[in-house]
């Protein structure tokens, strides 16, 4: 759904689907424009009768087909408002579904999908791509074995700078840009996009909840209506506590998102910029980095790189790693615990974006997710 | 006064004041113990007429000397809850002070001593070691410059880790600690030791004022009093907000200060463990990595290496190049500005620590400094 | 040809046209057992009517169909020894090709290759991966620009590890590796397999020729056959000289490919291993970090990557974008200059390898390439 | 001797001296202009007494004093020429001597100041400096302890840029420097001055011997008499091969001082820019990093760093710990092994630069040192 000529996003899945070699692209609604939509099926090689005018007809041209042939899995990647109701329908009639996020709009269409896709028994990926990097996943396995002790404190930080030259540019330009108008963009900008990204890395690498936030926002510029900045407070349980960081306004930042995870026995480092290096920091021994492609690593962080130790692998291979591990899920096949996000980060996804801003317009009061 | 046989900072004072090559040790009260104290003296080859029993004979013995050959300038090494007699005693007299921090233990006293030294027109210099680098330096200057533009976000961060294996010791080493006890370490740990070391260089590099603070710290572990980890929320004026976070139990953390300052043109960072490189960053142009002993720097920083680039100078130097700033001023030179933390440095640090402290007892609301 | 099924070279090649987006596997002769091809094909959802047995039927097979219909390129991913052969037979019959390296056995091959590819009008690509990367391509095009100024050193090293562990294991897995067969690996392991890749990015990034060589190459331990190591001296024109360094024993490293060309007037320095940073020193002003995916970059380098700054695309990626340049030549487009490397690159590379075995044998004089 | 009034090295010197705390700076001939050396000495507080007219006058003088009251050591830092007569006269009249390098000016000089040094029974201390740092000697005591296993191969670089900025500036400016002038440098620029540390470091980290060097240097522009840059080839016993690179023209590097040293088992890479920082490397475990003051390193590192691990020591520390290990010596207290140079270093230096420039000259053939 979406993703036709021109569109980023669509293009990153199609080279993440394949890379991953278990997806084949046999047909879908590129375009809100139908004939838009039939010159991309015709440059990707896709047949016209599987090039569908609207979600309707694809949901009944589809099911009309013997199971054999049936399109299998729908990759979302419209704009944001379209996710719910696409999802919903693609659910109800028993597509697996691949979604960008945000998943929804708000808290309860994120609840309603996960109550959808458990009835139906459907596999649904939200494209968290940070945990398809294989060292995001040996982080995650180190602390599951409790290489760490207890956490005492978690630290991300997701810093940007793209949207700086706009708001410093002209006028023209800042309406332009869908995500600094609330119609388009949602109740956040810069924790919609990117700080609950940071979010869901804390909570896929530790395993812990996040159960209360304060944070402290900002436009930055006067005539900004949404967040492009901001720090998050974290409260988990009983003492533990951690923080978010996160800017879209960061001048020179790329896409430097990291988390540090710091425990009672040993910590651990990780930055997006450089993501095949992985810190493990103690008081007593030399500080360890951990590389792919060894057999030091978790038998799911080495399932997760392909190349030979020292060929770096990037960005479309994460988000191939989330594939293939819905594609695996489809198939049946046994998965390691956090192949892929499911909708439950979705439902956790749109509590953090919710709650932040709620804490912010409240004077900075702690909310619980 | 103080620093003598196996004094850990009164040594790194010695050692700083050497390097500088502007100072030399005649004389002072090295120990509460009068024999150590006179050891000590031989040892450092210190005439004994002038190793003092007390600071009170100190002050007499001395200005019963002409003022060509009387002690000018005294370094306060003490424990913390001797550092404000001890300086008002001696402003009082008109000797210049060298005082480790915390300079007092409540805002009060500080505000004391910074009227004390304009009275008495003496020069004091607060060690806030840090702001001796080079690089640190220049990172001010080019701020001054407008090289950042507006600032628009400020993050710094001062992480370490060595309590940490004290906390998850036994019973006594934890007692043991001072730091851990309010009765030797005043209000604060964390923020008290380091946290102000971050807060004290946002204030110096940016030149801008902090005016409010909330804070969210944390002891980590039941038994402890004090915080021994936490983050503080900043608001500067009118938009500018920013974030210090600080620990001492960051497992395997060093010394690991780092400070960001995001601006509508540019960026810059540092980190103290590699405290030779600072980095610029912007939209538009490659990142630009900034070394001692270049061209390219300001006066200031090019003042403050003294050999060639790529022979990296250290903390000593740092320390030295304090060292060095309140000995121009004492002989009168010109200065640049910044060469030393004054009284002033050691007011603000006072109002951040008692802010922090009381916005983490409150709630978590925020407190004007 | 060949990469059937675990075949890991043949897997790279189908992910890298996979992302560049260009190619379909269409058909092929995929293994030497005709039963094993034909069960790759299925998996791959290849067509068992274009799943040919041999060579020779793959021909005969293909130039049947008519010219839109037939297959345009092939990739070679057999054992070393069989390139030269297959290539030959491809190229007269008009196929574009694909080809491993090393190209052929001998400089004779290489040079029959040229003039095949000459005479028979079709396009070659040698996959030298390194030249893939955007950093890379900035520094072929910064260096044209002249921003260098005069080059006055080349200093190239590649140094891995894998290697290390096999020659101090047992006997049995010595003899089990045919790198360190000359049967199989030819006249050199180190020198032949990686060595050349350091010769060819000097060359494709300096755009300069090596005339003559110096080497000292080592088997490292008295059973083995080969040289597992080595250093190169290099002679250009005039009185530039320059340096290769390489080995396959360097214990822990793994792909560490670095260059470093010094100029008159600037330097410009690469690592493999974090491909997309590149820096450029100079006497006079902070070094410059130039990443992918900026407005600072040539038109080359930028063409070269797909996500946004701070997306780190890796060696597929690299290795999609020579598919990528192959596929604009096949289809006649206009290229940048070096946009895949050629049957040319093959010939020098055969040069540089029987030079420093050369040279090695003769007790270390200087040979003409 | 020498180093008064604008003598950067002096100064270098008086700093290391300070630092190390055991020596104090009582007499010289700190000039050859005696008003000068008298200004310098009432500069530093040394009395006239002691500051004397000529080397001479100097042993004549403090011999004539008692023994308790006699300088005992004495650092030369005249121009490289002076080095030996200087050295010579002091040992010979029983003087501790800390020396500058280039030692000599011939190996013969150097074979008979080593004679000398034993015959009068002093300490004597060259100045390779970078031994001095903590983590080169935790490189050294981890191959003593067989952490690496065999050693199989060494690379060492040492790449400056600072006279690039000259050869390319005006013809005066050229003549200027001393360093590029046969008369004053001697046989040798870049490996005389530079590249002699790097196999100093070689030597020192490994405790091997260079048998044999084969090497190619370069003036680098036509009106160059010396060498500026150069490679050099290392033959150790056996099999065991290396590898030195050195310029003094490589644009933009300031001190870029390397080592890597593989072994069958794990290696070992330190950079003097960053020389906090060593790196362990190893075919099965993940890379560790060794930093100063930490409980895991050995004894000797240990002593050579005085600040809490993350508060980075630098160059003038490292040259403080040559110094406190002479005293030590001179004291007759127990040493590391390797605690400062020796007059054998100076001597196996000699020989490496005088085996260099003839190999160079007889078209790169091998010399035995």
């Amino acid at each position: 759904m979406g993703g036709g000529i021109g569109a980023f996003i669509g293009d990153a899945h199609r080279r993440a689907s394949r890379i991953c070699n278990d997806f084949q692209l046999i047909g879908g609604v590129f375009d809100v424009d139908y004939e838009k939509s039939k010159e991309f099926a015709r440059q990707e090689g896709v047949s016209l009768n599987r090039c569908y005018a609207t979600l309707d007809e694809f949901v009944s041209g589809e099911l009309a087909l013997p199971l054999g042939e049936r399109i299998e899995a729908v990759s979302i990647v419209t704009p944001n408002f379209l996710h719910y109701a696409f999802a919903r329908k693609l659910i109800e009639n028993g597509f697996h579904v691949i979604c960008e996020k945000p998943m929804t709009t708000t808290v309860e269409e994120a609840e309603e999908l996960k109550a959808l896709v458990e009835k139906h028994k459907v596999s649904f990926c939200l494209t968290h791509t940070y945990t398809g990097y294989p060292m995001v996943r040996q982080m995650k396995e180190l602390i599951k074995d409790g290489v760490l002790g207890d956490v005492q404190r978690v630290d991300a930080q997701y810093y940007q700078g793209w949207i700086n030259s706009i708001i410093h540019g002209t006028e023209s330009r800042i309406t332009g840009v869908w995500r600094l108008d609330p119609k388009t963009a949602g109740v956040s900008s810069c924790m919609g996009d990117i700080g609950v990204h940071a979010f869901n890395l804390i909570e896929y690498t530790t395993g812990l909840e996040v159960k209360r936030v304060l944070s402290d926002l900002s436009p930055v510029k006067e005539d900004v209506q949404l967040d492009l900045d901001g720090t998050v407070l974290l409260r988990f349980d009983d003492r533990l506590k951690g923080v978010i960081r996160a800017s879209q306004v960061a001048a020179g930042e790329e896409n430097n998102l990291t988390i540090a995870v710091y425990g009672s026995k040993a910590s651990l480092k990780w930055e997006q910029e450089n993501p095949n290096y992985l810190y493990l920091l103690s008081d007593t021994e030399p500080t360890k980095i951990y590389k792919p492609a060894h057999g030091y690593n978790s038998g799911f962080a080495e399932a997760s790189q392909v190349m030979p130790a020292g060929h770096p692998e990037g960005i479309y291979e994460a988000f191939g790693n989330l594939y293939k591990g819905i594609a695996k899920a489809i198939r049946g096949e046994e998965l390691f615990e956090g192949e892929f996000p499911t909708v439950q980060d979705g439902v956790r996804g749109m509590k953090f974006i919710h709650g932040v801003v709620q804490s912010d317009k409240d004077n900075n009061c702690w909310v619980d997710l």
